[in-house]
């Protein structure tokens, strides 16, 4: 962006004086933008706002995007599919915060034609409102921030513009009112190729921009996801790219997980500690194939105040080369053993991949567990076990579906033995996702060349054996909520499973009309604060919503947007009835329940709502769950957004071919979704739900070798 | 330390050859490495261990240690108070872990001759046990590692120790049955200078170095601390110097401690959240005054796997200009007030002080509050609530008496408006130490040319006014572990307050003796496994130690060690007597108790060993805070290991100015202590247990100038 320094000198050098300048409060939306500046007494009586969009076209995988830059009046309809088919620019997106800040250091907010200068205008696209040139309003522009703003004609506007251009690059001067009638003309043989961006427009929901989700979930997911995470005040985005803000209302989700995951983990004799965040290379660099999956990732700190040190320090990506050369040195008997230790924690990976809230952060939180024990079938059970664990947090806390089994050679764990995991379902997307892992290292970590944590063998008659002890790790991290997210959301926002919301009933308070009496108002107010008591005795997390000056509506739309789970409603009429009238969330069934037994009635509703979700999301991934044993079905079966289950041969080659093949046979790229190849997802343990695999007999489609097991392959996260 | 190829080159230039050369399991005494080796076929049938002892000299503050590495035969006494002055280095003191990493990069465990090398030997101080050269005993020495151990004649350490020999650097050959002589011999004047060293040596404690504290808290206050975390397993040395592990023994306070505050401060409305670790330079540099407090000690990432960030990225050294501008942002009316957040993480200050477990390290646990306010007496009230949390935490769960009050201007939060805090007392040392802190910010962040947070006025009927916010950030840290460690623990470990022991009370089977048959000491260890369960049932912390092989001295000692308030024991008499015999960890007092109401007498019990432990501190720390009105009385108060009263002017000149005459006032430095000069402590809330000041007329005994407060000034951690 340019200083305002430049600025000025590009000013006076045009002869472009504005009408007034002037600064307010930060503002995120043109509504308050206009407020802020009507209710500002050196602002112009009269003015319109300009709006300023960019849009990142699709762009070949590795190539820098070309943003688009378009610059319009307030209320010029800026139809992106239409504009995209006249400039050649394919699926035009409104571009994330990260590329507004990679591009010009500003946040939507504070865009606007003065983001534009010497260095950002040969980057991108730059199309302006034709209407803009000869209107004689007088525009108000962001100054560089969302809390300032300068007035300018419209000539003004187009001349700054016109005075960055160069020979090959100009500013294209669009009619979008004629545009509008171009496109709206029969062109078949333009909306055969695009019926993905026809879709595309049809994503804006009428009307909801304000206060709901703006983009329809089936439409652009990855929009929709992002704008669900904001509006529902659970994340905000930091000056950090790929790392997030998590706010209350999704960290009360974890502390949730933690609370339940914690007191299971204390009954099996797991202890919480703490180990440092801070990995001397050495130590990291310990364990060859282990390093190597993590090593690309590593962030290194060089420098401490202004002395450099003489060693780079990692941030720990995990802490398994951390702890064991501690594990080493306290296990010296087998009856220190088993041992078993946990911590809650945050690690870092420096992704270079689009980074995506909770699915793929550089920081996230997880509990990582280590256990060290004396016999192999002791360190397997309990691999189980914490799998099992983690099934429940997603089953029974976050009523998400998943499917348990073993990750392949080639997607275990670098350095273990052996992965298990559960594969959870996105079907918007149609991807697996890993949910969480629990590992066997078997004795990869304790053998002699490595960290040598052993003991004498107690069961050898003479005295002399030794063991290499058995150890397992295992995690689970915030990737939780993003699931959850992405399985239980719609069109109007979160939707939360009762068991983790932070607000499982919202009492809102209605049919006060403007006429109402003070009395009558205090009447419904106090009913509903009644309510809310009587609900939390019940151990309900309830609140009463008894906020002035919002409308009911705004409420609801409030309340359903973060996802509470019930509403209750009470109006003269409730009150008559003495009943309240519920409102689910998750399906907007809406029901009166008698105030009389509400203290029974709402634990039992909010159990029903928590069950329907499991239940709904089970049957939806039990479907898309398609048994293929032709390779022809294969790639047809992951572009209808399902997961294939294959008898496999569980060869490595044979996965890297398909991975290969099933990227080839789909067009669809998303950068988002950085694999559109399959991999295997998970050997599922229970086998029974297809045919039996005949031994010697049943082949593996991709390969024709003889197949092992069935095997879930899918596009994935 | 030498490798091992420079070492066989060594050897055979030298013609040394070793008797034989063994690898076992690592040990941390001598005891464990005689049985390791003993039990070894391929080590020598009779042989003597080598000890290798490094102690570090008083040494200017600044100035690199030179360290001095006695090498003696396992059972030669070496005086170190006798060799110091006979070497003429001042107050030898075992080295730190630290230090021993710093100069060998080996763990006390593995050191031995062969640590020395061309690079270590001149940065040391070499002493040998003239013993060893004419000695026909094989000698056990680690090879680099305590897994390892190479065996050597005496002749052969010896001429390994001379090959290291320069023209100015030569080994001191010692005898130590000679130097015994000398210093037992009459010596008035040196013996006049030494007290101090006299007593070093009373510090240890006979016959106990290897399951007792093994050093006396009176004497070496430093080494009994760091041995009573490493014995009661609280926390262990790590890999990164200045980081600690917090083992579950320590860990599990810290969660006591989350749980409580937890549910106190979300009555009080605030909600937890997370912010990133990270912290752009921009970001992070935007409050001058309060980087200058930290600039230092910050951290910087600059390199992710291969690649060098394009700019630092600091790690927090705590949130407020990380968190302040997403406040700006977020409060947008006043109906978005107050804001109160809070998180729990750690935060990093690369000290290059010498780092002290949970006293001074470089990472260290925390939360952090940051809220923000309407009003300023909103503000201040919450400020106050915090505080008393912070002082029920320490007084109501930790046992520890604190004293609140407000900093001085110079001890103050960089770039709030006023700190106040809760003050602790280490008798042993006579120091203070700021136990937690709560801040009120002010509108110091808020303001517009800062973070620019504000609102606009809702009691300005204008409706033009704006507020800009009014902050308080408040924070408490695992430092309460350590003042607790410190304040209850005694000669035979820790002593745990039972509101924060992860257990309670043990039970320990007792008079099982070797006739014993079968069924008596199943019945007697089914009495304790009975009791364990009865316990459990009424609340109690309890845990049977039924552990086969350890006698229950052995346990007693174990669980003294670890702090367990409350030990029961159960042998045959008490099964008669259907009693339990009680011992209280933290006065020793006896008493059987009728196991008939056991379920009411333990908690009981528990609650008067609470309540008698914070008892007995606050006595202690009260008659330490001495009242003085006199200069002269300053530095004699502090020298008495007592907390000065003062009348005080509040002049930061007169800070600054007793800060330099009570340094000089006095001899002793400690750098473990780095701040031997008296600085303001706290201006206490509760005025009332001094003479009252009288306006106009009371003096500042320091300047003279007309007193405020009485003030409390320390030496302090």
């Amino acid at each position: 962006m340019a200083s305002t320094e430049s600025l000025s000198q590009s000013f006076s050098a045009l002869s472009i004086k504005p009408a007034a300048s002037v600064s307010h409060k930060e503002t995120s939306s043109p509504a308050e933008w206009k407020e802020a500046l009507k209710s500002n007494p050196d602002a112009p009586g009269d003015f319109e706002l300009i709006k300023t969009l960019v849009f990142k076209p699709k762009t070949a995988k590795n190539a820098t995007p070309v943003p688009l830059v378009v610059i319009a009046r307030e209320e010029t309809e800026t139809n992106s599919g239409a504009l995209g088919k006249k400039l050649n620019l394919k699926e035009l997106r409104l571009a994330s915060e990260d590329l507004l800040k990679e591009f010009f250091n500003l946040d939507k907010n504070s865009l606007s034609p003065l983001a534009l200068d010497e260095n950002t205008f040969p980057r991108v696209v730059t199309v302006v409102d034709s209407s803009i040139a000869n209107s004689s309003s007088v525009f108000a522009l962001h100054a560089q921030s969302s809390s300032s703003t300068i007035f300018l004609s419209g000539k003004d506007i187009v001349s700054y513009l016109r005075h960055l251009e160069k020979e090959d690059l100009k500013v294209h001067e669009i009619d979008f009112e004629a545009l509008k009638s171009e496109t709206s003309a029969p062109a078949p043989a333009a909306q055969k190729a695009a019926p993905e961006k026809k879709k595309k427009e049809d994503a804006k929901i009428e009307g909801a921009i304000e206060i709901a989700i703006g983009v329809k979930k089936e439409v652009d997911f990855a929009a929709w996801y992002t704008n669900v995470l904001l509006k529902a005040d659970m994340l905000d985005y930091y000056s950090v790219s790929g790392c997030y803000i998590l706010k209350p209302w999704s960290y009360t989700i974890w502390e949730s997980i933690q609370e339940w995951f914690n007191a299971r983990i204390k009954e099996m004799g797991v202890e919480n500690a703490y180990f440092p965040m801070f990995v001397s290379s050495k130590v990291l660099e310990r364990e060859k194939d282990h390093i190597e999956g993590f090593s690309p990732e590593v962030a290194w700190v060089t420098r401490a105040g202004q002395s450099d040190l003489e060693e780079p320090i990692a941030i720990r990506p995990t802490s398994e080369t951390a702890m064991y050369p501690y594990y080493s040195k306290w296990i010296k008997s087998h009856r220190d053993l088993p041992l078993k230790l946990n911590q809650w924690n945050s690690v870092v990976r420096w992704e270079f991949k689009s980074p995506q809230p909770f699915l793929r952060t550089r920081e996230f939180l997880w509990q990582e567990g280590h256990t060290a024990h004396l016999t192999k079938a002791e360190a397997e059970q309990e691999v189980l076990e914490i799998l099992d664990l983690y099934r429940r947090v997603y089953e029974e806390l976050l009523a998400v579906p998943v499917i348990p089994g073993i990750k392949s050679e080639k997607e275990k764990f670098a350095g273990g033995l052996y992965t298990t995991t559960i594969e959870g379902f996105i079907p918007t997307s149609g991807r697996g996702i890993q949910a969480a892992t629990s590992h066997c290292l078997g004795q990869n970590f304790s053998r002699p060349e490595m960290f040598n944590i052993m003991v004498e063998d107690p069961n050898d008659p003479t005295g002399r054996g030794k063991v290499y002890v058995w150890q397992n790790s295992w995690g689970l991290s915030t990737r939780t909520i993003g699931v959850m997210v992405m399985v239980h959301g719609d069109n109007q926002g979160l939707v939360l499973p009762p068991r983790v919301a932070g607000i499982q009933a919202v009492v809102v308070p209605c049919g006060i009309t403007a006429k109402a009496t003070d009395e009558e108002r205090k009447r419904i107010n106090d009913a509903c604060l009644d309510l809310e008591k009587t609900l939390k005795k019940a151990g309900v997390k309830a609140k009463a919503d008894l906020r002035d000056g919002y409308t009911p509506g705004y409420k609801f739309n409030d309340w359903e947007q973060k996802g509470v789970p019930l509403r209750l409603e009470i109006g003269p009429n409730d009150l008559k009835k003495e009943q309240t009238m519920s409102v689910r969330r998750d399906n907007g069934a809406k029901a009166p329940l008698p105030l009389a037994d509400i203290q029974t009635a709402v634990p039992k509703l909010l159990e029903t709502i928590q069950s329907d979700m499991f239940t709904r999301a089970k049957e939806i991934y039990d479907s898309r769950v398609k048994l293929v044993t032709d390779w022809k079905d294969f790639v047809p079966t992951l572009d209808a957004k399902c997961v294939v289950a294959m008898p496999w041969c569980e060869e490595e080659a044979c996965e890297d071919d398909i991975k290969e093949r099933s990227a080839r046979g789909s067009e669809q790229t998303d950068e988002r979704a950085p694999s559109a190849g399959a991999k295997s997802l998970a050997i599922p343990f229970d086998q029974s739900r297809w045919p039996k695999i005949i031994s010697g007999k049943t082949c593996c489609p991709a390969c024709g070798r003889l197949a092992k097991k069935y095997t879930l392959f899918g596009r994935s996260y």
